[in-house]
């Protein structure tokens, strides 16, 4: 048995998210483990890097699995590219240490939030950026942003109520930049919680507006109730720019 | 009866071209016709600086019209933002001099045609780029496009072949660039006729693939033949970028 990195990158539009569920058959994991099987000729199980929401993209998405084949990873790579659908995209395969788990091994991952802030619509990235029509001041969202950095309890960014897991984790940095009509949200950090950084995105969204005051960030932490932050923005605007080994 | 400018931005995927045509209803000049007709209770009808092709998009497309309205342009606007299809977006509109005719007044165009050469597939911008997994010279293309610009009969390049008018047009520049895995023509020209710019770099990729020389271009010109030139490549990459008044 050998042991593969792949990586991926896919417009979540149409999928029900990453995660393979049951006899959903629209998720991006079922489509990609469904053709290994096929082209390697024996049941393939791919664990990615973290789940990505129902509608959430991925420029790079990284993914292990096992397989005993004869097949070279140029052919496999091949494969991939000449089944996978249009809106999934193969972008490199290789064969890793034994011990490399694309869950277990990611040492932290950058995902955008992109808004698109212009009433002129952007028709070619549409389906990439949430659009959303209010004034946004960027020096109170990064203000804001600060006190979200850090190493937190971020219960109250987690739209999962009954985690039992351990809901602390380390945001190295958020960037908050406008680039023409857009506001991007960078995020890095060790780790994400279901929906957080589409929260987190939503309640800077409200610091932005002057609904919040920036340093209010540090009761919405210190609360651990998702009832205290914002709402979650929509799946469409967030991808999965890269993940750290 | 007032005249207006329109700005419009499409993605032209899933459209027959521009033009209406009888009775088929998904091309973009129809949808912005039918709409503008019911928004201002009126027949409208508009023209375009020219028709673009089935599938090919527009970044900037000009259309001019006239109608007697007490909307004011913003109110119009505002409803063409509302109710136009996702894949068409309205950037501006605002009152031109009586005489303005975005056909007849329109002194040139930019086009630009999207190359993807990377065996990794470009998922974000499939709809935008053609994919062609070639190695190709950008010295010989560059070379091979200075012989096509000027002022030429650009017979050779016209996939209409009972065309009546003249077909003498003015390529002011061909600019060829390599981005990432991109290949990006851009062509400006005082205009350009059916599948002109397709064909032109369809001939192009010939040239850079070693397939013709450069200096080739001028008999491929001189013949006056549209069968010495290359194959018109898919609309999917061509991109209206600019029109000038």
């Amino acid at each position: 048995m050998r042991n593969y990195k792949l990586i991926l990158c896919y417009d979540g539009s149409r999928y029900n998210g990453w995660q393979k569920q049951g006899n959903t058959p629209d998720t991006i994991q079922g489509k990609v483990e469904t053709l290994l099987s096929r082209l390697l000729e024996q049941p393939i199980d791919i664990a990615g890097s973290g789940r990505t929401d129902e509608g959430a993209h991925a420029r790079r998405q990284v993914a292990s699995f096992r397989a005993d084949t004869p097949l070279a990873c140029a052919q496999i790579l091949d494969g991939l590219r000449r089944y996978l659908p249009e809106d999934i995209g193969a972008l490199s395969l290789e064969e890793a240490a034994p011990r490399f788990h694309a869950r277990l091994s990611c040492k932290g991952k950058t995902y955008v939030y992109r808004l698109w802030t212009e009433e002129a619509p952007n028709v070619f990235e549409r389906k990439y950026v949430f659009p959303l029509l209010v004034p946004l001041d960027l020096e109170r969202m990064r203000a804001g942003a600060k006190w979200l950095c850090g190493t937190h309890d971020y219960a109250s960014f987690c739209a999962n109520k009954n985690i039992k897991k351990s809901t602390v984790r380390t945001i190295q940095s958020i960037d908050i930049e406008r680039a023409g009509g857009e506001v991007r949200f960078t995020y890095t950090g060790d780790g994400f919680l279901y929906k957080m950084v589409r929260i987190l995105t939503g309640t800077l969204v409200e610091v932005g507006q002057g609904m919040r005051r920036p340093e209010q960030m540090v009761t919405v932490l210190a609360s651990e109730d998702r009832e205290k932050a914002g709402p979650a923005l929509p799946a469409q605007g967030l991808i999965l720019w890269e993940v750290y080994y």
